[in-house]
């Protein structure tokens, strides 16, 4: 198998929620693993001096037509959530508790936060919510809770923020693949593209 | 025919040059009109808080690497222009006065300009560069030349510029077409939809 492709997402963007539902079939068709990381925006964008998307002016009316237009156009369901955006410490804390444990399970749960968030319009932030989602796809949920009161799992997280960070990820979705990074759910063309014929 | 495509974008803007190369035919395979229309980044940036985008962090030097990336994905010549990016006034405010007489010529300029630029390496903020690129395809350049001294193009510059920000107009390329807004150069996909299907 060639080398992996590293997918970096944040639980409050739409466009990673978008990825999250196609990188799985395309990796698969070029036989391509998928090392699945949650990231925190927020950390980005004060890196870049940038405010969230729906804060910028313009930009950020926008954006709001451009996600639901996007869902369209891509065949996925979405109903813009409210609030928005949203802090997402405790879904990535326990994607990633969760991930050393069972990697199937952990991007299981991660599908099911985006949805609940995206579709079924609940709230990830609520440690609550977060943990009932997880108990859903089998993740024992006392165990999990203890795990997320812990500095260790705070921390983790924050050296994973810190480890994208300085490999240039500065966004959500956003793909490296053999060294090679690409931003935003429309490269998707050109990841295919590059798994299918390499450097172009 | 149907309502026209509005087409705005900036001569200093590489994802411009691409959507300039790539809408008309779009434009023609469904009996569209387009109606060009320069605008000046720097004014929206302003307008949103924001930098050009090679000078953020992280951002902007992913960027560098999409330009050319993209260019190949998309098959069309590129090679990145320094220096970059540039003040684009004499472009923008030559192709509104070469659009009141003769839009196919203005088109014709626009893409020359375009590609002199992100092609072979001229500097179009130069005024000498852009009257020799209007003398090329045809326009009377000592006309040119007078009427870009006159404050009344520059007046009308900046009210397009304006007009365009009212819009909502935020970024190269963008259009508009019925009312829907379209930002960047992989949303021709969505255009196209639109444009075959109406609003979906």
């Amino acid at each position: 198998m060639s080398a992996p492709i590293d997918f970096y997402f944040d639980f409050s963007s739409p466009y990673g929620y978008f990825a999250a539902e196609m990188i799985m079939p395309l990796a698969e068709k070029y036989q391509r693993e998928v090392l699945w990381h949650p990231i925190l925006l927020g950390v980005s964008f004060k890196a870049m001096g940038q405010q969230p998307l729906a804060a910028i002016p313009l930009k950020g009316e926008y954006s709001l037509r451009d996600f639901v237009r996007s869902a369209r156009f891509l065949g996925l369901p979405y109903k813009h959530p409210s609030p928005f955006p949203i802090p997402t410490q405790h879904p990535a804390r326990a994607f990633l508790w969760i991930n050393d444990r069972a990697p199937a399970l952990a991007r299981a749960f991660a599908q099911s936060a985006y949805r609940a968030y995206f579709v079924e319009g609940k709230n990830i932030a609520d440690l609550g919510v977060v943990l009932d989602i997880a108990g859903s796809v089998g993740i024992e949920r006392d165990a999990l809770s203890e795990a997320l009161s812990t500095t260790a799992v705070k921390d983790r997280l924050k050296a994973e923020v810190e480890l994208a960070l300085s490999r240039g990820v500065f966004g959500s979705p956003f793909f490296i693949v053999e060294g090679e990074p690409f931003w935003g759910v429309d490269r998707l063309p050109q990841l295919e593209k590059w798994l299918a014929e390499g450097s172009f």
